[in-house]
């Protein structure tokens, strides 16, 4: 990836979860992995400004001023997971009400939740917290989005579509569960 | 219908449908009939991208490498109904969640619904089958839309315009019985 | 009014219609009143467009081929009360439910409603039909809003930007009602 | 700030509250305060306007013709609280909807309105009175946004971005507390 892409897919998918009402104001979170690092947008930076508001994460460590607050969790997800190479943090309305209705796991009803991500985990920890960076790095091994509870989706991939298409996903299932509400059945 | 109308149609269509929030991600696939076989959205594109990101399927049966996953449906489509002329396949969230709630058939309550659709048929197949393929373009005879049970709707119609009109009059039918839920007063 | 101004209003006001989801897909039209009869929208087109694709209806009671099949009603508005100088026909999909769910009145319970909307008449005549034609001109005298039920608002005031107002502020009336339920309290 | 990002300012927020459905129509209005007074949007006109439509109040308590009605919560905000300096006041429908449900206060559920609102103020003045200005000016000496019951959001800060992150936060706590009702527990 050529660093002129690497930018504008920050802008590009920034705006999409913006006009998809995945991200509201300045909320939210993205980086991409490069370099032995990664590119993370600023602090208080809107998903969508173009240019893209984005630093640069070395992988010693340092943490570069104006960085997310939610470096944390970019920071253990690439270290922890190699074949992850962006990450998208968002604060899907419908998935944050649904994660504080549910347990530990939502189960989608609808297609596309079955085939791409049959049961998505949500996490107690606190946002902000090495606990949240270390349980979210350690769920994505063996999926795509997390949610935290009460907060928001964490979603990774080969590159940032598919960060953002598995949080499309995951406040897609969780709207079809909440019009359904398929527990009251019981 | 010139090759630049058809390809226009594609990005014209596939923004309004991401914008009335009828795909998210790059959910949904789009064809249009054309020297007898068919142009249809890339597996894994954007329905708005611009240019359009198509391949063309020929008619004699074989798959073009890219084309969408969902190809089997729209060649069951064109095969049996010569007046279907585009087909949308959409992930409409308040028809994708009716009809995991309904039986065999929604019947539109609002005045559009009845007019232009008063019965949506839904069908069981599992996505990605031949079997559900077979089932839309049968019941597409008599119909210019069809829900596949927790996974979208499959509109045909003269053009792309008439298939995105009867994607979006499913929803909009969809939302009004989800609102007012009907079958709770018996 | 210059007809440059007259022809923007068209793409100006049906942009944010589609925008604020008032309307989707080609539905709905929209009129300004002009030399003795009025511009309106082609049946079928996308209210957006742009250019606007707008037909003039003369005053004298012929009627333009490709004029939107609603003409009846702009045609009584204009005929009926003489300040109206614009009409919007829109289907939001709140209104369209409440209308189903509520008696002949909408009474608002939020600050804007109160204010200018008080109460949001609802009639049953037919889409398409002279009666519904002379029952929503009837109650436009009194009024810049009417419901059709199951069928969508027919708004009308000095200019196209207030028809548009009080369209939105409908949609606007019947969502609070709709999220607080306050007859669910009797 | 110079002149020419304070008027860009109000476009580029108000097409954002706009786009986030946190206003609908020309409602709501916004303001930034400047050399001793403040500039506000003229009554009736778009948030998103471009140029912004914008006159200046001077601090000596005249009333400039065209500015919005709502200047009296404006003018006492500015007066009351010295580091607060822009104002948005828009009419989310959730807010809107959960202040006629609710007592005197909401106490947020999701993460970041525990975090930066962790309860959020419902006052009971009348839209356009001199008391609803006071009393929304006196609760904004310790927050950033403060709901006016049935009418909408009142939201300051440092400058219109931050102004605008509160609306949209208030909005996104209210959306949670109504898709989870969690008084229905008790």
């Amino acid at each position: 990836m050529n660093d002129q892409t690497l930018f504008t897919d920050f802008s590009r998918i920034g705006r999409r979860l913006f006009e998809e009402h995945l991200v509201g104001g300045n909320f939210g979170n993205m980086s991409i992995r490069h370099n032995g690092g990664y590119f993370i947008t600023c602090t208080g930076s809107y998903l969508d400004a173009d240019p893209a508001q984005i630093v640069f994460m070395p992988g010693n460590g340092r943490v570069t001023p104006g960085a997310s607050s939610e470096w944390r969790v970019h920071t253990a997800i690439y270290n922890e997971v190699p074949e992850h190479r962006a990450v998208v943090h968002a604060h899907p309305v419908h998935a944050v009400a649904l994660s504080l209705l549910c347990g530990s796991e939502i189960a989608a009803v609808d297609s596309e939740g079955k085939l791409l991500a049959p049961t998505i985990t949500v996490v107690d920890d606190a946002p902000g917290t090495q606990e949240l960076a270390d349980t979210v790095a350690s769920h994505l091994k063996n999926a795509n989005v997390v949610i935290a509870r009460g907060h928001g989706t964490f979603a990774a991939g080969k590159d940032m579509d598919q960060a953002y298409l598995f949080t499309s996903l995951a406040e897609h299932c969780c709207k079809v569960l909440l019009y359904t509400k398929p527990w009251q059945k019981y």
